[in-house]
């Protein structure tokens, strides 16, 4: 029970199911006096919407945001923000049959032992992919107050299929090109090979995975809580929140491992007044506090679960093994639709992490 | 500010700095009635301690455990727990250069700046590696309670200095091989070989990194908060909390990001009356939730930033670049002596998740 | 900010202004497989609606309820079960006049400073009493959950403006009393009286205070967590947190003070196979944990401060002495429609603490 | 379980027995940089220790706090503070008998219950006054922090054994005299009364109750968090943890429920281009925030439940009627030793919510 909230003054608690009446979220802590509207919101929840048949679901959700408290002439007043957007374009049929059927890959297993079989189980319910949407409510009041501390969150695809794109340093650049593609991928030419092998991918009833890289920017030295609530700890507990999330990495990562200490030591040096390091192989954290240089950090994203390949999987009432074929509108790639989801859980940790500073 | 507590029913908070008076930890929420001695907590804080001089620092503290409440009779009480290890093989004298000089992948910088010059930064103060010894003891304390649930978490080394152990499957034999060599890696040949990297590095002045793999057997499906209290996510977080870790991957991790979905997702079956997967990709948690298959995940550590080679750094009092010797005893391998912290930091992990569900 | 949430298991996060758009709840960590309807809830909420236009505003507010999530086929599913009303009888003009004049015993004053001016000052906007109807939501599902566990939660009124009720001890009679007149009052010669009372002091365009007293039925021995988290504070808490309480106090209370140990000491004896105490000085509190006695509680209520009559205040402005006339509807006493919001808050508590223990 | 950790910004998690090894506290989140010495904690202890045989009683207990993490060169460094006191004169021989015979006013029957007979019942273990220590010593380091920030909290005797001290409302007239008598009473003529009232219930092997009054001055306004973090209800919550508190009022209290709204009103004026209250009824709390008046607040103590008078209990082991005369060494009244740890739990609950505000 519980575990529906996230943050320690920057608090966010999101409500809702899949096929239940809405999905929605209530921010308890963004500071008074912040411009906030519904356009604002409903900018990133565009961002999240499909954008393309050959790779995202046929559900069509307007996804039109209501900010029915905390915000009075335009400000934010200190008070709870609560908004939700309606769910309507909804179909439970299928669902019955994935009851005791687990669907392989997903929650419907788990959460039904979890539950004693009594937790709403349509569109996966509280496990779904569109519990998201309140991640990108929360992170648009984020990014809105990260702004006037002048952070910058920027989030996009580096590999999808296996495909990896080639890496670019210059940040304009990559949010410019990735703002370009279907795929939200800096380099355009991997992007058309992706979007290419998620199209073969749906046409096999199959899905694929990839991987979103994130910076932040603009972070001075010294943010985050010693410890237990170090940077990367809570930017790595809040993207393993995100479903289908299987793995986090810092900088050099997994990587770093495989380094020297004299290879990924990143050098200190003076710069403009400023000290910058050479290299940034710690991804901007070292012992949970920011360094001043840019956070990096990837995300390893799994292949949509929801396939229409017939799979094996077992008879929960009859305990026998038996086979599924799943219906329903799904993506065969979640990768580009995570990556504002990927944005505003980054943004939602670096907001409660200047507030606790008091900033 | 704060950050120094974990965990909603077994909440460990820690105390203590590298050369301060002591290291400890104070656990809240352990059941009474539970049989708990100085010695399984010496057990365990034994394991941590260097166990070779090409490995590990030179420096020797004994390490033994004070348990000074929560404890009568040899029970748990279910009043908070507080255990301390003294310091007593302390050098400071080193430490006073580092202040201005910041050490390149340590701490000292963004820690300098968060407490204005406050922080306690001799051995690193409260982002040193001794600090650990706090999350072995709170994990001994979780061992015990798992224990008495039948749950059981084995950490070994799979990776240091990019040298690979093969993977075995059965875990009575990775716990025994793992047992029998200082690097806690269950590949005896490839533990040879870890070493003598190690011992190489050691000599050149440098330090290397490496990856430790952990299982967590015995949980029953459905253990974990929803949404933002997966289980997962608890467990990167305390994972990332650990000094030195860069990544935590769950199951396939990153490499299901290059899977198909028919490839990644775990078929069921019925096996002696209970469901199982015939695969475990998804490392045991589907949703944030166990499956009931044994969690599996991967920590990466970088390289021990403590390294004797002449590096490049800044002097903050003057802001010029200048240069920097690291003295002191280190270790030039973090890895083996990670060992037991993962595991202690995942029992601490499953032993709160487990008592939020009334168990 | 922050600080709209109460509760670690039953965790209750409100959200909405008095002339917002709504007022809400989300509740988080309700078990799974409770039966729980609309009608339960707004079965609560009429109980807090204006009975007598003698006592209480005649702001007409339906207050039909919508429970938006965490409800599956008329049961709980372990997800966060949101629930809102719609603010409609809503007429704000008055309060342009008390932005810069802050009304005595109102929060205006300290509100404006704390939100520079920036929150929804509207009706009290966030300190209104209306946002109690969020705490009787979250009582009503706090009561149904208690029912399975055959806790019941009991208020009523035992003083208004000086009159106090005689003292009951059978608590049907208690109940069936209380329920019989607009007072709450199981008292009825005396309710009569403390209705004119109230009339008149609404004629005079003044208020009168009170004090309700609450019982907790069917606890068994040892509920409460120790020291931080004693059941009596964390109920004092919460009813503080009601608008208008200034005092709370248990079994003797404050009489207790004036007490010796041999007459405020409960002597045990055994009685039907139970451990039961003679008197009950106590309040079913000991060490912060139930005796397995009725928990006796009462609650000062202040005179609601929204007054008719001329009161002197300060122009924040021009910072200069002024009068100020409050116009709007308001309650010339509180203390009836606050019985069932006690009861929803104290409901609240015992649920957590229940929950807390993995009942 | 869990529960001895208050506190969101300035934590305090409490450790130890009345007849365990130890005694101690863990601070985590005061600010790096301020002055901090063992002295200024004794100095708060010394207070709390019994200051006449009369009254209070006669074990010894050197209580010489250790200050043991935290700080580095006489100034908190950021990192938790952990301190303790030793236990030394400790007679455990009498308790064996209340272990299956509660003592009546005591937490023995409940702890018995809630933690199945392992909790340390040594001298009512972890429900023992002596946890005061731990609350004074956490309520040192706040005041030290409070004093920064020129805010001042000041408790005093106002009735013991149904005597009250007359009103004063000069803050350094009731520091200074309030200084100068064992009972902490500002009324000199009250408290010699108070103290003969204490030595005839000792001498009747009887004890007496009282109330504690507190200041807390120089809060400016808007201090507090709205609704579930009023700044009343935390320090109500606070204050009902301390053993043998049995109500908490502020400002009028339970008398501001016999006043009209007009009485009870604090009418505002502009005093220096201050705003100020005429009256201070709020006691210096409007909607929970501060209102830049004194936070005036009263605490009901209970006679010390230990009297040497022989009282009814059962025999828990045979299920039957018994007698108990409870031996050791106890307060005749708590009522003076109360008045450090009141102030104590006040600092600390002011320092959370000024920390909060970022301040």
């Amino acid at each position: 029970m519980s575990g529906n909230s996230i943050g320690k003054r920057f608090v966010v608690t999101c409500f809702g199911e899949s096929h239940g009446r809405c999905v929605g979220v209530v921010i308890d802590g963004c500071p008074a006096g912040i411009g906030l509207s519904e356009e604002t919101v409903q900018r990133e929840l565009d961002r999240r919407r499909p954008q393309s048949e050959q790779i995202s679901t046929t559900r069509r959700e307007e996804d039109k945001v209501q900010l029915l408290s905390g915000v009075f002439q335009g400000r934010t007043t200190g008070a709870p923000i609560m908004m939700l957007v309606w769910n309507r374009d909804v179909d439970s049929s299928p669902y019955e049959e994935y009851r005791w059927k687990p669907r392989p890959g997903h929650a419907d297993y788990p959460a039904l032992i979890r539950y004693e079989g009594n937790n709403d189980y349509r569109g996966g319910g509280r496990f779904s992919g569109r519990l998201t949407a309140a991640i990108v409510m929360a992170g648009a009041v984020a990014k809105t107050y990260l702004q006037s501390k002048h952070v910058e969150v920027l989030a996009y695809t580096v590999e999808v299929a296996g495909i990896r794109a080639k890496t670019l340093s210059n940040t304009s650049e990559i949010r410019e090109k990735a703002a370009g593609n279907v795929m939200h991928c800096p380099d355009e030419e991997a992007a058309k090979r992706m979007e290419k092998a998620v199209a073969a991918a749906r046409r096999e009833g199959d899905s694929v995975g990839g991987v979103v890289e994130c910076l932040a920017l603009g972070l001075s030295p010294g943010v985050g809580d010693p410890l237990f609530d170090s940077l990367d700890a809570d930017l790595a507990k809040m993207l393993l929140d995100i479903p289908a999330v299987k793995g986090v990495e810092f900088g050099a990562g997994f990587g770093a491992a495989r380094l020297k200490g004299s290879e990924n030591n990143d050098a200190y040096r003076v710069q403009d007044g400023r000290v910058v390091t050479e290299t940034n192989n710690a991804g901007g954290i070292l012992g949970g506090l920011t360094n001043g240089m840019p956070i990096i950090m990837r995300v390893a994203f799994k292949p949509t679960p929801s396939i229409s390949k017939r799979q094996r999987t077992v008879d929960l009432k009859e305990m026998v093994d038996t086979d599924l074929e799943i219906r329903g509108r799904h993506d065969a790639c979640i990768v580009p639709r995570a990556v504002p989801v990927v944005e505003a859980a980054v943004a939602v940790v670096l907001a409660d992490h200047l507030l606790r500073l008091g900033l």
